[in-house]
């Protein structure tokens, strides 16, 4: 069976948007043991459009088809999949009742445009968006299926999983033609990655070894025809790569560590200064964290350091706010004065103004406080603004993985 | 001219690397003028590659091929053109002593099989590799342009700028053929923004007008051959939009409010419980945001509410947390205890979890203090966690924003 994709929308031919829909797609593709033959992306242009759906459709089984559903004049996919395929666009009631309710329940009012998105090609499966007006359209057509997604990720993605997948699983009676994981590794550089992962796996001759370098983390991908085979794979890397390794698949390092909070029905806070909010943002992030997060102090100023999280004032003057001592104080302070188990500080120089010869931009002081200690990391990470906070905030996460993984050991 | 773009690499197609080539190269198209027209994305694979090179000949002037010219056994773009451009591999000596050099330089020996990279299709013209050993290739054929880029990202942008980029300007004679233009709406939804938008566009022929809904945003994208129009067409949109309107091409709305706040020399705070620290943490994503982001509070507990922001206990029984009594003192204490301008609170249900029949997950107030007063909005937004965060943000960082804008008004 082959597959075929085609993402349409100027602005990704443009270079306005990374394509992350093919990313996505594949993926969840790859995880039923299904590949894509052929992705193509097209601008918001109707007779393009028509000639490579056509073309595509010559060549393959399944077409999926992204964007190009919403309400205004550059949104034309509906219409010209059905006048390809010959088919009336009728109205659907149940899904004009869908968008009304949706818009009352926000209280909005919108133009008569928006209904244009109940319209259906005759025969086509509806599949229902719960994160959006749009519907979503399975066609089947000369025992070829094409399907249509609404462009927005929030949208696409739940309606692929619930019910793209099942129907092409169906169809192609598969089960796992393939068997892909992937392991996520944090403190290890990628060649530091393929050095302990390369030699454990040097003899099987079966299994497809991957790297991927990711900002603060590192992926190692297997793929395998054989369960068997990635199974003893698995337990190879498992086993080179120790406590490095925090997750699984698209796990993220946050999910593990509130997971990890919430099983030991322990609490944390954040004390933040160079990260701005990011890590009490990516704890936040996870479903439930409001079981184990209290609460984040993000001290931006000297001053704020002082006033909301008792700093010495000394301290600041003699060593500074990016500093062991100041980093110290932080996350004691913030420990003791909101009652947590654990509480993490950072205190650094995101760039690109502000360092100094003795205070390089890059270097930051990131601190944990537990009930039996405070200890402090000091790194330098040259990157970008926000991948500066992202490797702090991943450092910052990994020490709280690593004391509770160490408690959890004994 | 027509132009497409083929990037080749089985990654691409499992979805295990997003395609950043696309981005950069219609970026850099764009910069002098030029579009595409289409862009396909194929696998490793001979036949696939053959397929997707002749019918994209069929249809462009100019075609662009990234990957595939590596020393390995899954490379074989230069091999395959050559086949289907009908023209023999000669092995280049300069390429050949490049290469030896390269290695010998970094003190590496590898296997003979590196030098075919310096095959090269007869009459090409060679794109010399500063960054690597693979060159570049471009050759002309029935008055078709072929170009073959090295698939690294860090040697396919020098080398597309110093080779590629000159000889498409003079191929094509362009200055710029069309002028692109970006504006970012905040507070409408697409269909909206399209009813105010499209009226005033009418007649504009010569103006392709384009929008991209985004979380909590909405681009709205002219593109026109001429000057004078994209000016016009400006104009009208400025007016028909009014104080939606935040900025152009790729601002933020965090961007535009610490500007203006710089500008203007007022302060900022944050008093967070549902988006845990996410206004904080894009506020400092703006370089500069130290000279006027004093700090934040992410009180997720409402012990941390009354703790450290000083809610009072009756308000959290009265009416609850998420309500707009609460909102209303974070804001205002947070900015008495600060001693800022501005502060801004949220407090509401991100959900999955936590609503009741009274109050729904989505449900949130937001809220904002001055010097001469303190508001707060409700809204009900339902997305999934990270797009509620997000939408909520946004909604406060527009508060603070329009405050501003009125501020400069008088």
């Amino acid at each position: 069976m082959r597959i075929e994709l085609i993402n349409t929308g100027s602005e990704l031919l443009l270079g306005f948007t990374v394509n992350t829909h093919l990313n996505y797609i594949a993926r969840k593709l790859g995880e039923i043991g299904l590949r894509l033959e052929r992705q193509t992306t097209i601008g918001d242009d109707r007779s393009e459009m028509r000639a490579a759906i056509t073309e595509a459709l010559r060549r393959c089984d399944v077409l999926i088809i992204t964007g190009g559903l919403g309400p205004t004049s550059d949104d034309f996919t509906r219409a010209v999949v059905a006048e390809l395929l010959g088919r009336k666009l009728i109205r659907d009631g149940a899904i004009a009742t869908h968008i009304a309710e949706r818009l009352r329940k926000r209280g909005i009012h919108l133009p008569e445009s928006i209904y244009v998105q109940a319209l259906v090609p005759k025969g086509a499966k509806v599949l229902p968006n719960h994160n959006g007006t749009a519907p979503g359209l399975a066609v089947e057509h000369n025992s070829k299926l094409v399907v249509l997604l609404p462009g927005p990720t929030r949208e696409l993605k739940p309606m692929f999983e619930e019910f793209v997948l099942p129907m092409l699983r169906q169809r192609c009676g598969v089960t796992a033609k393939f068997d892909c994981r992937t392991f996520k590794v944090v403190g290890l550089p990628e060649s530091a990655v393929e050095e302990k992962v390369a030699p454990a796996l040097a003899d099987m001759r079966d299994v497809e070894l991957g790297y991927c370098a990711r900002p603060g983390e590192v992926e190692v991908r297997i793929i395998s025809n054989l369960k068997s085979s990635a199974d003893s794979a698995e337990k190879q890397i498992r086993a080179a790569l120790g406590d490095h390794l925090f997750g699984t698949g698209e796990e993220q390092l946050e999910e593990v560590v509130v997971r990890e909070l919430i099983k030991t029905r322990k609490t944390i806070v954040t004390a933040e200064s160079c990260t701005g909010g990011m890590i009490a943002n990516r704890i936040t992030n996870v479903s439930g964290s409001s079981e184990v997060f209290l609460n984040g102090w993000v001290t931006y100023s000297n001053d704020a350091k002082m006033k909301q999280l008792g700093v010495r004032a000394e301290s600041l003057k003699q060593f500074g706010a990016v500093s062991e001592e100041v980093a110290c104080e932080m996350a004691k302070n913030a420990r003791a004065r909101s009652g947590a188990d654990y509480a993490v500080s950072a205190t650094g120089i995101a760039g690109p103004t502000g360092g100094t010869p003795g205070k390089p931009v890059g270097l930051v002081f990131i601190g944990m406080a537990t009930p039996q200690r405070t200890v402090v990391q000091r790194h330098t990470l040259v990157f970008d603004r926000e991948t500066f906070k992202f490797f702090v905030s991943q450092y910052a996460l990994d020490m709280v993985r690593r004391e509770l993984l160490a408690a959890k050991l004994g």
